[in-house]
């Protein structure tokens, strides 16, 4: 998965026909200066809806105070005439679905696969596209994610953009108890002087 | 979590009074050049068994042709008459973990909280160090972990390391079925003279 | 949630316009000798698609030799526009949902709520009912699922049915690997002398 | 796994050499009258940890109204020099498990299986064994539970037991909002004169 990024080449452009939960249409060049996760899914992909959706809902929340978004892009290749972008907007408003989604462009000619799939040789659903702050193409994905996996992707993105790593030694604040609970295990205090 | 890293300090030393799963002591120096994931537990803390060390025992394995290491370390400050060395030697065969893990120097003055976790000033356990490849403390975290959010951490720091982040374009390989399944669709082929 | 029950009612009739995964319409009278696990659903509730409906497709499962059957029904109030049985119908397959599933009836009055939630008195979806081998309505529960609560209502109903309940000791079969593996630990073989 | 129960016999007496949580010595008798779930685990075996202590923790709490009890047996047949009882005190208490634990009696011949593993001829660790209110061996399971499948087993004991099922219909009590949150969608109030 890492390896030299030798071969990077500028991400295709998104070719849409509409956007949701954006004022107007977005392009990648909107994003310049930020780390970008693109998201390719069907409304009514399993894998998209039960994996990889919660995913990139959690990105979103998680990395909301950097140089980063999360975009949607509705590919639908198969049963367009029910994942139709009037469906979709009750999808994104019963999923609380909040980062912007925009919907592939249908092929002109007939052919099933939309213009974006098609430009990025996507295999299926659900697809995941990192693209730097440059904007350029840097991963691209097929099927679920590994968390740790994905999230090494991004921070690396992440610290090659804003030159942002990581603070020096912190303490996490948790709450008070003492003893085992959930997730952990609490020590005494330990003396000052002795450390 | 992420902050330009103008404070980090060298990590402290790794105090120990023996090492399961190494052929010999070790010292974070063996380590430079790596990044090193520390993890601090305790056999007997539930956090830590059903939640920490899990983790630790992924990241052992996806970053495993990286310059990277995972090192446990046994940090018993509570009930030291039956997590002994003889005990974490079972606990660590029966839950097959093959990383290195060190048992922390007890204080030689009585008091329960072991040397290293003093010196780290370590609340409990789990607690997860993340030391870079010049040997500097850069992160310290109590408690569960979120994947995403540690898995970032470490892609910042795997490539500040060796410079490298991720390579262009890339399609997984995955099983040949198309339709749905568990976690994915499978698009039909594009006709290549139509993309 | 267990009392005796001596408050039953005749479960309502289903009220549908339609049926899938059946070869004609189905009502409550063809279950008749069978426990029947009702599970109304949208196809857009976020909790029916991640909780709910993998429930019902295990339950199907497990219990396909016990005089049991799952039926879903699709009982739409609200978004009409996009939930509708050609939706429904690529959703079972996308999801590979092999049970019944009726269409609730739509109000003619106009209201959103079908006329099957309605008798029902179902406050949203999820719910799912539990009704006996005689067609008395016996549990009717809104929202999430406990696993081993639902088991046991309907573990109670099938004993309840056919008069079967558990056969005497008995060993599963496992793989024959020994020592630990991820759900257990493997005993060597007892000398059939000692015991 | 339901067949018809001409085949039980009475459960093997426990022998033990202390027990845990409890104020006396227990045995199967005193639980004449309830249905008892015997959870056979080790303290250091992966799959009892992490699977099936927890699934023993919840049938406990969910079914504490019930002539019901969950009882733990430590048959410890490996590694006896570090599970001891001494050491599984510690583990009853970090864990915060309530239900009475008794350890197996070490097998006086030096053959490392204890006495009451070898009475019910247990395969290794975790076994449930489930046992009537009439004291006799209904059901034992070597492995992960499935808890829809162990709900149905203990539900059909239950039943059989207090005469007791399920009662009529119910509505459970949820929260008031409407719209879909993490696990149901509300439905508007149906207006009572159309239903």
């Amino acid at each position: 998965m890492f390896s030299r990024s030798t071969e990077s080449k500028p991400a295709s452009a998104l070719q849409t026909s509409r956007w949701f939960n954006a004022a107007e249409d977005l392009t990648l060049d909107d994003f310049r200066g930020r780390v970008v996760a693109l998201i390719a899914f069907q409304m009514l992909c399993p894998g998209c809806v039960t994996r990889s959706i919660p995913v990139a809902q959690r990105l979103a929340q998680l990395f909301e105070e950097r140089a980063f978004a999360v975009l949607g892009l509705h590919t639908v290749f198969e049963h367009h005439n029910v994942m139709t972008p009037a469906a979709l907007e009750v999808f994104l408003a019963e999923y609380r679905i909040r980062f912007p989604v925009g919907v592939d462009m249908p092929d002109p000619t007939g052919a099933g696969t939309p213009l974006t799939m098609q430009a990025y040789r996507m295999r299926g659903t659900p697809t995941l596209v990192l693209i730097d702050a440059e904007g350029r193409q840097r991963a691209q994905h097929f099927g679920a994610h590994d968390e740790l996996l994905l999230g090494a992707e991004i921070g690396a993105l992440l610290a090659e953009q804003d030159g942002t790593t990581l603070s020096g030694p912190e303490q996490e604040s948790h709450d008070d108890s003492t003893g085992c609970i959930e997730d952990h295990c609490e020590a005494p205090v330990v003396d000052e002087s002795v450390s």
